[in-house]
C-alpha cells in the first residue's frame, strides 16, 4: 500500500515524518471514531426509549465536575494520611466523623447530623509477634490478630496441625487436634477469573476458623492471608466465635510466613509455634453514622441514599477501604450543589459507622428508617476499593433490574455501564426489603486484595481518576434515582 | 421479610452470627450466579456457531498457567528493577535484549535469533536543570528534554511566551516570538472519558511544539507534561525538528512547575528563564530486534506475530512501558510450551527496538518480511500500560473485524471480549496492508499517564495480576489466530 509504503520509507531520526504522520493518522481515526461513537449512541438511546437527552446531559455536567475537580483527592489524601487508619471505637474514627461532618456542611446540605450507634471497641494493643522453634532455632512470622480475636494472654506454645479444607479438619480426631494451633493454609485460587470470588472462597476460614478449632480442641487458630500477592504482609479481617465453644486467638500470617510455616512443618511435624497477642475487647461506645440531606424538591418523602463506610481497620490508612467509598459519597453531595442539581426526592448520603465489624451503623441506620416508616426508593455503597468502575451490581425485583438496564446506557458511554446481580455493599443488608433497589458500585477487583485489611491499604496505592470515574457513575446513577424513583 | 429481620436482629459481636449468614449468604448466590454464568455461556456459544468447545477448554488451559505462574512477575521485577531503563543506543538496551534472549530460549521455542537493526542514540548526559528569575529572586523548574532535542550549549536564558493553541501562537507576530522561549501551556482534558485521546489532542505539543516555535525565530521550546496529575515529575517523550528550520532545544515541564511559571508570567511577563539541557545525538549504533518462534505444525509458512517493545525512555524503569509487554509476550511462547499448544501456524514472539523514537525496529521487520515475501495473518502488539485489559483494538477489513467479535464471546468471561477499532502498537503500523489484522491489547488507561514516560514508571505501580490477566488474553488470542489463521 502506498501509504505504508510511504510511512516505512521516510522514517528517519532527525526529520520525524514517521512521528507525525502517527499523530494525524491517529488524530483522525480519532474523529471518525468519535462521530460513530455519537451516531451509535443517538440510535442506541433511540431505540431504548430513554427518557430524553436532558438525561445525557445531566450527566455529562455531572461527570465534567467530578473529573475536574481537585476537591475529592484532596480529600482521600487529608482522610488517608493525616487521619488514618480509623478502627471503630478508635479517636481516629471520632476524627473522621468530625472531619466528615465538617467537610460536608462546607458542601452546604439542606441538613446535616451525626445518628448515634453502640459500637463494638477492640483493640490490638502492643503489636502481636510469632515465631516457629525448629531444630533448636526459632524463625519469626509476620502475623495480624484478626479483628474481635481475643489475646494469647502472655506466651502461646503449641504444636501444630496444618488442613488446606473443612473435610481435612474433620477427618482429624479430637485428640490429634486438642491443645494445637489449627494452622488454616487454602490459598486464594489465583485461576477464578474474579479474584472477589477467590476471596469469597477462602474467607470461610478466617470467617470461622476459630470457631471450628476450638470444636476441636484447639488452643489457637492461624490463618493464610487473603490475598493472591506472596509478600510479607498479613491481612487481617473479621472472625466469629460461637457461645457454645471456648473463644481462642485466631491471627492472619503473611502469605510468605505461611508458606514457611507449612514446609518447616513437612520437616519437622512436631515444631512448635509460639503467639503474643494483645489484643482485647473493651466495653462498647457510643458512635455516630454521618448523614447529609438534600431534600427533595417534589417528593421530599421518598429517599435515596448514597454511602460508604467511614471505619477501617487499624492497620495502613484505609485508603482503598473505605476511604475512596466515602470522598466519593461526599462528592455526590458537592456536584449535586455544584451543578445546581435539586433532586426531586431526598437525597441522603450515609457514612456507616463499623461495617468492618458488624454492620452496627448500618444496622441501626435501617432500624431507625422502619421506625420512622421512610420509603426508600435505593440505597446504593461503595465498598470496592475504589478502582476503575465497570458498573453496578443490583439486587431488586426483575421489573427494577430491567430499569437499571435501561439506564446503564446512559452510564456505558463512561465505561460504567455494566449490570450485575448480587450486590455487594455490606451496610445494605439490613436494608433488605425496605429499599426497593440495594446497589453497590462494581470495579476491578485485579488490585483489591494486593492491599485489603494489610498495612500496604494507603494512599499511593490509589488512582485518582479511578476513584473519580466511580464517584461520576455514583453521582450520575443517584441522579437518575432521585429525577425518577423506582 | 423474615430474613432480613433474622439478620438484623440478630447482630451481636461477640457472637458474630450476622458474618457467618453474610458469607453463606454471598457464597449460595455465588454458585447460583456461576450456574446460570455456564448456561448463558453455553447458549451464546450455540448462537454464536463458535466451533467447539475445544477452543474454551484452550483458552481457560492458557489462563490457567499464566494465572497461576509466578515466571513472568519475576521477569518483569527482573528486567525493572536490575535492568532498568533502557533507552535505545544504551547499555542497558544490550542487556536487555541479551536477557531476554537468554530467558526466552529456557522456553525451548524452536529457534531464537536477533534481527540486527540501527538505531539512533541520544544521550540526554549531565541531568537538565532550569530556572526563572523574577524581581530579582530564582524559582527552580523541574524539566526533561525530549528525546531527540539537541542540547543548550551551556546556559539559555531568554524571556518566555506562554500559548495554550496553535492558534494562539500562530495570532503572534514573528518579533513576539523572536529569541524567545515558547512555552506550551494546554493541559490534557481531563473531562476526556477516555485518557488516551485527552493524551492524543495535548500531545501535538511536544510532536510539533519545537518546529511551530522555531519557525517563528524562537530558541527554545517548553512542554506541559502530558499528564493528570499535579505533581512533580517531568514526562518526556519524542518530538520532531524539520529540516527547513533551526533545531532549538526542547523539554517537558512537570505541571507544577507549569503552574508556576504560569502563574509568575502573569505577575511579570518579562521574567527570564534558564534552560541547561546537555542533551546530544550520537552516531546510529547497532541493535536487534529479538525474535523467537514456535514453527507451525501444518501451515508454517503462515506467521502470527505477538510482540512489544523493549525499548524504553531513559527516565524511570520502564516497567509500565513497554517491560509489561515484553514479559507478557515472552509469558506467550512459555504457556504455548507448558500447557504443550503446537500452533498449527508459525507463532513469532517479537520484543522490538526502539519504537519509542522513530519505531526503527518495527520498520526493520516490516522490511525483512516484505523481503521475504513472508504471508503474516496477524500481527499483535501489548504497549498500553500493562494494566486490566478490555479486549483488543482492532485494524482489519470487516470480514476480518467480525471474525474477532466471534472470538471476543470466548474471551468476555475473562472480561477481555471487548472489540475496538483503531489499533494502537507504533510497531505495527509498517505491517499495514502486510498483516491481514494488526491488533493491539487494549488496557483499562486510568493510570498509564500518571506514570507514562517519566521516573514515576516503576514496577511497584504494576499489578501483577493485571499483566496476567492481559498475558491470557494475548495467549488466547494468538493460539485462536495459530489455529483458524485469517
Amino acid at each position: 500500500m502506498a501509504g505504508s509504503r510511504l510511512i516505512i520509507q521516510q522514517v528517519v531520526w532527525d526529520n520525524n515524518e514517521f512521528m507525525n504522520k502517527l499523530f494525524k493518522f491517529f488524530r483522525q481515526h480519532t474523529f471518525s471514531f468519535v462521530f460513530s461513537a455519537v451516531i451509535t449512541l443517538m440510535i442506541t438511546s433511540a431505540t431504548a426509549q430513554v427518557r430524553d437527552t436532558a438525561d445525557s446531559l445531566m450527566i455529562r455536567k455531572l461527570y465534567d465536575v467530578v473529573l475536574s475537580g481537585e476537591e475529592m483527592d484532596a480529600n482521600l489524601r487529608y482522610l488517608s494520611r493525616h487521619i488514618g487508619a480509623r478502627m471503630t471505637g478508635s479517636e481516629q474514627a471520632k476524627q473522621a466523623v468530625d472531619w466528615a461532618r465538617s467537610t460536608m456542611s462546607q458542601y452546604r446540605p439542606d441538613s446535616i447530623y451525626l445518628q448515634p450507634v453502640m459500637v463494638p471497641h477492640w483493640v490490638r494493643g502492643a503489636k502481636e509477634s510469632a515465631w516457629f522453634t525448629t531444630g533448636g532455632s526459632s524463625v519469626k512470622l509476620d502475623l495480624s490478630a484478626l479483628g474481635g480475636s481475643v489475646g494469647t494472654g502472655g506466651t502461646l506454645t503449641a504444636r501444630v496441625v496444618e488442613v488446606r479444607s473443612w473435610a481435612e479438619l474433620s477427618s482429624l480426631s479430637d485428640e490429634q487436634v486438642r491443645g494445637k494451633v489449627v494452622f488454616f493454609n487454602r490459598a486464594m485460587d489465583a485461576r477464578e477469573v474474579e479474584t472477589f470470588k477467590a476471596y469469597l472462597a477462602a474467607a470461610d476460614q478466617r470467617a470461622q476458623g476459630a470457631i471450628a478449632a476450638s470444636k476441636k480442641g484447639a488452643i489457637g487458630a492461624l490463618i493464610r492471608s487473603l490475598t493472591l500477592a506472596k509478600d510479607d504482609y498479613p491481612h487481617t479481617g473479621a472472625m466469629s466465635y460461637d457461645a457454645s465453644v471456648a473463644k481462642i486467638p485466631a491471627a492472619a500470617l503473611s502469605t510468605n510466613s505461611a508458606d514457611k510455616l507449612s514446609e518447616a512443618l513437612k520437616k519437622d511435624p512436631k515444631l512448635q509455634v509460639s503467639l503474643k497477642m494483645n489484643c482485647i475487647q473493651l466495653p462498647d461506645v457510643l458512635s455516630y453514622n454521618v448523614i447529609a440531606e438534600l431534600r427533595g424538591a417534589i417528593h421530599p418523602e421518598e429517599f435515596v441514599t448514597v454511602g460508604a463506610h467511614i471505619d477501617t481497620w487499624d492497620v495502613g490508612e484505609g485508603a482503598s477501604d473505605d476511604g475512596t467509598g466515602v470522598v466519593q459519597a461526599m462528592e455526590v453531595l458537592r456536584v449535586f450543589k455544584a451543578t445546581g442539581l435539586k433532586p426531586a426526592r431526598t437525597l441522603r448520603v450515609i457514612l456507616y459507622m463499623n461495617e468492618e465489624a458488624g454492620a452496627h451503623g448500618g444496622v441501626k441506620y435501617a432500624e431507625q428508617a422502619k421506625a420512622r416508616n421512610e420509603y426508600h426508593v435505593a440505597a446504593l455503597e461503595s465498598d470496592a476499593g475504589g478502582f476503575s468502575p465497570r458498573g453496578f451490581r443490583i439486587e431488586a425485583s426483575p421489573e427494577v433490574v430491567a430499569r437499571f438496564k435501561e439506564w446503564a446506557l446512559l452510564l456505558a458511554p463512561y465505561k460504567a455501564g455494566d449490570v450485575q446481580s448480587q450486590q455487594r455493599g455490606v451496610d445494605l443488608v439490613p436494608m433488605k426489603g425496605m429499599a426497593k433497589a440495594l446497589l453497590s458500585l462494581d470495579c476491578d477487583d485485579s488490585r483489591l486484595f494486593y492491599i485489603h485489611h494489610s498495612a500496604l491499604d494507603t494512599y499511593d496505592k490509589i488512582n485518582p481518576r479511578e476513584v473519580a470515574m466511580g464517584a461520576g457513575a455514583m453521582a450520575a446513577m443517584t441522579a437518575l434515582l432521585c429525577k425518577y424513583g423506582l
